[in-house]
């Protein structure tokens, strides 16, 4: 259950309106690796968590915290688009004006009249399946921390796209959040490992003597790049704990090309069974 | 540029068909997390990728063999297609038929008469979506780990839920292969490091004087949970290589409720620049 | 901004597990008319309304609440889909077990591990295009009571799919909620047109001497149907408040088919304008 | 059964090309409030209609007219494309052209050879979703008053976005038919409640006395916006015809925080039961 | 413009309700290749034709007549759906009846009420996106033959899976009109380039000696089957009325492998310029 | 199972960056008829084919060609994106840079970082759901020879919108190889045809008897184009093969207007069965 408050977790105030920035911001709130994803995302993973305790508790903790990103953002993107202009003519004072009305999102003006919606800066509706909860935290964490870092980088770029003191001012802010929720993620990880849920290989329950050892440690090298096997992921020790070793080979084949039998004649693929028409036509020809 | 042999790269042959058991495979295949995501998107990555070399050159070689590891799958569903019913009653000689019958995806015999398709098990398409490349290889190795880590989870639940030898016996293999992959993202994430490449907070090259240092370190707690803070992520030294300590606080506005503008009265939006027909019912009233 | 708290608006607990069942709630979480849509549509209406006061406050207030209800939902999917059977023959005890082993979604098991996810009952993602915030609040509030009819409607056809009474306790609340919040939007349409805000036509703004009034009260007829034109839509006064009569007429055209110039060359289209390769013909015909 | 006219209900044909304008213009064709929309979704209530008469009859009648809309539309923005430029070099003789440019959607030229598609503003292709027929004419009807009045919206909006006559004869033609459909939607929910079929709450059939009373006319505020309560939603006597009063309360919790039992081991989430390898490790740090 | 009569094409009147074949029919009407697709597709191509005439008469007229179709399909589905389960254990008098329960779309009542919506048989919602209209009549009238096919083929597979006369009946009327409209696609395609239109290669008007001469009669062997080159399409004459021969050859490489430059610093991609953070390592290291 | 070399099969270099041109390209790359399509389309077909042979190896052969051309546009991509402005301010030095800035598509820096992704033109991800693969090869076939038509078509316009040497320079190659491929696959329809594996009416198995000759060969006009029928699809032989004569005629009814049975009152539709609430109400008004 949540409650809400109308005051914001830190300041969502452009120094003045940009409806060409306002589209990209879309990408860090409806995009894959978005606000809403990461909103979403920690909630479904800690409602759907068994194991009750820090991980449960952290997650929702999180996840809750996101929702307000969500709502500094959609806070900027509404700002940016205040005076949008609505046709070319209005955006011709500079060239710099014409580029960036070409930029803009319609919809902002068309469907949304001057506020945020949930898509990517494409115009693509952010999409539930932009979210992984697989019930396995350790896989989950590893996602989660990827999230944070896809973000951090794309709050970055936009660091770079923008001379609006106040915009900077919010993605510092995320930043430097995207920057503590990383090592969050990676420490999370590291303390599944100590408690002993789980570990390399994920899932480690699964039992390895049903593997084929001789896969388990090779890099098998399908392309000609001549340095694909000189990185650690070819030599060294294994990563899993055990004492293998990596190493490298090519690609080989160990089986023979398949055979495919015919398909049921009452699905007409090809071969069919001849019908009576192809009967018919060889009739036909032998008259 | 590619080649191709017929020859398969392990063996794909169940010992007998299960449409039922078709359709979930379809989830290893079109899923977020199947093959055909992992083979493009190292693909992809590699393509991209603007540092001649060892990486390069390993993620070209990887997307390769998971093309591979499509065919395979793809084999696979098409055996395991064989002979489905095609209506109910020719399922109906057990109670467990009745139970696959009702399972099975009509889409593999009416839309691909008895093969597959790159779908998911509840028949979403694949989408392009699902792959990442940044252009940041530490935030890509990253994805790329969780991608194998999510994948043998998957296979292992499958595992689980069959027990054809012939279909185990794949199974085996692409468990194997992701156990191996696992770790090669992960060293190659070690690597990165090590070469001065990237780092924690991804990515390493934003100068963090730009940050907020007072929400670098500190788990911000935004539910009830008793435990939230208990983990690491709250406790002990940064994982960032600096030499802060990890601490927590409840959530806290930092700025006021965000009071917007009106819009442009050309949008419509509320509130509007009372127009001649509301200007006419005051008129109205008055009279 | 937000706080969460681990205690449940209402109780989510089944009496026993049905992972038929759970599918088909997926329905109400993420569908077209689910609490992820009403969740983020009256938040999303709410930052993004440009009018300080009473409306504002009443959709982050509601829009709040529905998160509960998304939690709520997981919950009980997630309980629901406790022992789910991995193989038909463990499905197979009953006929009825047969037949929701047929109807469960796979996905629940091989994705997320027996936990719910943000899809309706066939599978399809939650999409951020169910969500509408047009800035006007009218046209908003009317979709609002659409999603609470449609989503009560929904839930009450739940109700006569299960005997569980866990699951019918939760979904009394539902219903009820939604009764309250059907009134709810209703009395804020009323409430905007009392205030002068808007009213009929929606956008009340737009100046109605622009339009053509032959055609703003006329029921067009386009099909031979006999009884289409004896309702309340063709006959008697104008609901606009104008003292115009509704009336009715079979559709006629008054514009000529329209013909379009060819397009350009550069385009190939039909018709192109003849290339070297046509004009090489002609000329090797003649030869 | 449809019969088709080539002349055109009303006239489609702007006074020049504008490609930026053909863009926009896209999101009333195949945006989620287009005419494709309507148009489909009317003749599926149609079609769908289980009550002879009125109803059905109307339905398929405004269907049929909307179809007409959807083949102005197409011609307009055909015409729209005629002469667009295929590179920047050809738009630059204005900054008004250049601007425009930038906004044009290169499918229009790359894909349908200066032709129209069902997509909307942002390329986002027509989806059937877009499309409600539940069955129950009260809740659809509601959505088609809806319809029309986001419809009427986005239209009043490109009125603003423009100023080629032809284009704004056509926006006319569209604003009046929806302030004629507004009208048309509300009076057939009258009908419907005054013919008995249907009331608030919808499903009026459901029996109230399986709903929780406490429930049902209270607006529970989840927020600290201070006016959330102070509207119609909270005060008065109730919308559904008994003689309940409207209030207000806290949001506050029912149940107590939910504990989900373990997962199922064979689906290796978190927490796993110990496997052999998990256990040889454990042996292995006896040694 | 179009018009609309109740009476149907053609009769389309189960014997008996068939929830899982109601779903199975969805393919026809809501799939890629059903009748929504070819309905609206020759519809599109027709308003968008630029050539008035015969070809574009003619796509109207088909376009209307598919919309019938639509119509036809939609009421099968309604009747099919009479009397669905709601429950398992109504479902479960006969092992049939649990297979076929099994396979019902839960949306077809939950959602719909017991009517059609616009989907596949997997419920993937019909797509804008399957509508193909270049304004290259060739191109089109070859998909438009394709979709006749492929249409055909589906519905000679959904005729297997039943008995119900007053399906099968329906299918009859559609397979014939496959069979016709197969027939009038290839006719109009001879047609364009016994008219000069267009021909092999499409478009035919772009200059063929823009072309690489050497790669246009070849066929190219990328993989080792030993009988890809055995075909027609790698032997005898060319089939684009030029007197070259058709041959094979091994795929080669006629291009270095690339070597991208290094990317824009402020994108933070690898290898990124070193910002301070990385300088300030070195320091430490050389402390 | 593939292998890889990092030479190109042919030169993929533009002259010089252009970022308006780089998003264009995407639409031949990640598009409903762009590489990504066909590659994956001729493998799936080639691998679900259940015929061994030269159709088999042909389809793999091709297949894996394509991988070679998507891989050669993703390169050019990645080129065109080189420098690209991150502000406007930067685009401003012509009014043709501030046109290709509101051109160019922000994912490829935010998201990509100078890199190419798999979607269209307009940002729509790559979707399974443009592969058909039905197992009927006459009817797939044609689809290919589509695909490879509507392709060049794109190809051919694309390269009426640049001026750039390198860019015309792979576009040739592209165009020449779809020329060769529109052959290709004509050939092997011819192919298919001679070996008798299928024929018009595809699926030619399927019994003629079953079909309504009536409706076999009459073209069915539903529109009022006066050249409708004055083509070759409503005069002259059949194209089936048989001696029957094409022949037009106007859209006819051949059953009556459908009435459908009242739903199930559990479903709470229009008609409803009058539930407590409505009886309560009329018992009010009798009081």
């Amino acid at each position: 259950m949540f409650t809400h408050t109308h005051a914001l977790q830190f300041e969502a105030k452009p120094d003045g309106p940009d409806p060409d920035f306002a589209r990209k911001m879309q990408e860090v709130l409806g995009g894959q690796w978005g606000e809403m994803t990461v909103a979403t995302q920690y909630l479904l993973q800690g409602w759907n968590c068994r194991l009750p305790g820090k991980y449960k508790d952290m997650l929702l903790a999180i996840g809750t915290e996101e929702l307000a990103h969500v709502e500094m953002i959609v806070t900027m993107i509404d700002r940016l688009l205040d005076h949008a202009p609505l046709k070319p003519d209005a955006a011709d004072r500079t060239k710099e004006a014409a580029a960036g009305y070409g930029q803009h999102n319609p919809q902002h003006l068309i469907a949304n009249g001057s506020g945020a919606s949930y898509m990517d800066s494409m115009g693509n509706p952010w999409s539930g399946a932009y979210v992984t909860a697989s019930g396995n935290l350790f896989a989950d964490f590893s996602y989660n921390a990827t999230a944070e870092m896809q973000g951090r980088l794309q709050v970055a770029r936009l660091w770079n796209m923008t001379d609006d003191h106040g915009v900077k001012d919010l993605l510092r802010f995320l930043l430097t959040r995207d920057h503590m929720h990383q090592q969050q993620w990676l420490a999370a990880m590291e303390e599944l490992k100590a408690d002993g849920l789980d570990g390399i290989p994920v899932p480690e329950a699964f039992p390895l003597e049903e593997e084929l050892p001789e896969f388990a440690y090779t890099f098998i090298d399908a392309s000609d790049g001549p340095d694909a096997a000189s990185g650690r992921w070819a030599n060294g020790p294994a990563l899993d704990g055990t004492d293998n070793q990596l190493t490298a080979a090519p690609i080989a084949a160990h089986a023979d090309a398949p055979i495919l039998p015919p398909g049921d004649p009452r699905l007409f693929g090809t071969p069919p069974v001849p019908g009576e028409s192809l009967l018919q036509k060889a009739k036909d020809a032998l008259k």
